[in-house]
């Protein structure tokens, strides 16, 4: 005979383990939390569509991690959700202290070290709990993974999208050149030529518009 | 005998199905990303902390993405990563269309029929690879599994820090009482113990503070 008794709760519960929850100080975890608030300082030279202000980015990286699942998803990519999306959510971290670089300035080369100090900061900042917070963003830095891979090519392609909908004003504003967009995205070739193809269509667009230096 | 040839890469190959990706026209798939974009123009009511700007919701969704993974590995809670990174991502997506409810809001319980309505529209939306975003929309708005339920905590914990630490700003502005934060708070007693207390606390030095009434 089965027994039903409405009383008893079916809802998994969230389980807090009480023994290591004693040895954690939310102090510590709301710190953590504050310095993460710091990446939406951090601007960005793109404008978001629609609006007349900067790009910051965390949002931005809210947008790179939507993006790269559904592309993912309607490519039927072989790639593990979960790595993308950690990939996604970090891979802009190190600019709480470094800062952001604009892709076409001359200091984009180095701009690396100092995000990987700013990386190894958080990582031992109290109250994180992201123990291979270093590790997953030194991935999306230096390796070589299809996640990886995917990644650099809709990082390029978002702030390439809002500038040519916001009518090139990043590109007149800094005198970006045709060649410079066409050089920074021709790793894209390779690794997703139907994107390429686009880019390269619409840097045409861009040149005729006069958003981009003909050069 | 092994043999190594240096010139054949080693890398693996984010490899695209050409068969498929002759399919998918990327205008779609711009026009998708350039839908989500939007996100980035949903204000909220809670101030970015060292700033006088509203906090725009895009942003808030990568703050908790972050959030949930590092207090999920923390307190070594028995989640699935990748669903709780998706819950966070997609939870506010509705607003695009709905724009946000302020949490103590007298329509805060209908805002949830114009979000779902919200989501379809963009579930059905040229260019979207995401073939379960209702689902997963639809699981944070009504489930109740594990990564719901530390979702809704965090959903809840990350903007009383941002109003905490911008002096109570938003809640002055808009006269909130004690016992509405404690009472929209209340249910984190069960799922979160050591959260709940640290906000009771907190909500006692903001009221001590003048900025909750003292009602």
């Amino acid at each position: 005979m089965s027994v039903v008794n409405p009383a008893v709760s079916t809802k998994p519960i969230l389980s807090i383990d009480s023994t290591r929850a004693v040895d954690i100080d939310i102090n510590d975890v709301t710190h953590f939390l504050l310095e993460l608030d710091a990446l939406k300082r951090v601007n960005r030279r793109s404008y978001v569509t629609g609006t007349t202000r900067l790009e910051n980015s965390a949002e931005h990286s809210w947008h790179l991690a939507m993006a790269c699942w559904s592309i993912a998803e309607q490519f039927e990519l072989d790639v593990n959700h979960e790595k993308l999306l950690k990939l996604a959510l970090v891979h802009d971290l190190g600019e709480i202290d470094a800062g952001d670089t604009f892709l076409y300035a001359s200091t984009r080369s180095t701009a690396h070290v100092e995000e990987r100090e700013g990386i190894a900061r958080l990582q031992n900042e109290r109250g994180n709990g992201i123990t291979n917070l270093s590790e997953v963003w030194e991935e999306q830095e230096t390796g070589d993974s299809k996640e990886t891979q995917l990644l650099k090519v809709i990082d390029r392609l978002l702030p390439f999208l809002l500038n040519l909908n916001t009518e090139g004003k990043t590109w007149i504003e800094l005198g970006v050149t045709r060649s410079q967009v066409s050089g920074a995205h021709a790793f894209i070739k390779d690794s997703f030529p139907s994107i390429h193809d686009w880019l390269s269509e619409n840097i045409k667009y861009a040149t005729q518009q006069g958003w981009l230096i003909d050069l």
